[in-house]
């Protein structure tokens, strides 16, 4: 009973990130689902990222958190526009808040639509918002042990982005470990090593980016936001 | 419709729970459930713990994981008994996890339940497992912001203990702001500030523990362990 239940909220979800997916390639805009535990560094990420790809290049965002506007406001200086959706007690964002979003925002005016996530390794990994690629930060700090413990979050990954790498003199963390964890949930994925406090890493995680978006509006999505 | 599937499914739990905690104080153990993000060190301060409680005090685990028997591993040099629950999909324990363990493991024999939920701040606030305590770990790493940002589980701590604070010199962290945020949810919580690393803070949080212990378990349940 309580699976069937269960199922037809996933597919529900699943109708609506359907509808979305189709909207972010219709506007030529690349959705980019950032998920990670609580402090792993998504808005710091984010701080840096946006500026870095403008002027060429501008970025629209959702943020999800329990309580408080505090990313949206820290967000804000950088983005074209930024939305905060307070889920209260939900642990995850569904595609339905991002579907009602959508119509606040300038799609066709912006080239990425970056979705921060509640900070969970777990929930948001089942459900899809209908967005391009699924970016995962693992932070040092949290263990090298993670990949194997969470990994339903990683099996999904289109990148690993392991942040905070200039601790990695402070901390035991075991880099080979995670390579072997992550090569046998998922072979192909890149893992990029990040610092948002000395920039290491920030051209290769951008580069990323911005291929992932050609690759993903194509060339009829050009042509429309080039009239 | 969803709602009310979710009430049932809360007070289903909250049944066992209440059942798990009549168990939990005629055996006289005291049951503490060990709620953080992911690599907060969770299992780093039950490694600490349970040997400084030691040979007086004897400990029995439960440990909720996704996946992997490696914080069991862990903790089986130390503990009477270690039971690993692989929770697959489930971003926190349920009551009648805890329950259907119960069964398996001597509680008379034991002074501490320890109960170490799945790594997630979300979740696992929800779910009553029969606790007499909670414990919710904050790292430094994962920044002063958090106690805002989700308030459910800082809410319903009985102390907060703050981990990693070996770190403070090394990253940005203000401890008025955590302690400002923490008053406004919950006024008397304590705070304590932990380092696995360098053993600060390990002497104030055990004698919380043992105090609680006391507390809970009372005259009567003394008299049954001394038989």
């Amino acid at each position: 009973m309580k699976i069937n239940v269960v199922k037809k909220v996933f597919k529900a979800n699943d109708l609506v990130a359907q509808e979305n997916r189709k909207i972010f390639k219709e506007t030529g805009i690349l959705a980019v689902n950032v998920i990670s535990s609580p402090g792993s560094g998504k808005t710091t990420l984010l701080e840096k990222t946006i500026p870095s790809l403008m002027p060429d290049q501008k970025s629209l965002v959702i943020v999800g958190d329990l309580q408080t506007t505090r990313d949206a406001e820290r967000l804000s200086p950088f983005a074209q526009q930024v939305t905060q959706i307070n889920t209260g007690l939900s642990c995850h964002l569904y595609a339905n808040q991002i579907a009602q979003s959508l119509g606040d925002l300038n799609l066709k005016e912006a080239d990425f639509f970056f979705i921060e996530n509640v900070g969970n390794i777990v929930c948001p990994g089942e459900f899809d918002l209908g967005e391009n690629v699924k970016v995962v930060l693992l932070s040092v700090p949290e263990g090298d042990d993670k990949v194997a413990k969470y990994p339903t979050i990683f099996r999904v990954a289109d990148v690993v982005l392991l942040t905070k790498v200039d601790l990695l003199g402070h901390l035991q963390f075991d880099l080979n470990r995670v390579q072997e964890d992550l090569s046998k949930l998922n072979a192909t994925v890149p893992i990029i090593q990040i610092s948002s406090h000395n920039n290491q890493g920030m051209d290769i995680w951008l580069d990323w980016l911005t291929k992932r978006r050609k690759e993903a509006v194509g060339r009829q999505a050009k042509f429309v936001k080039e009239e």
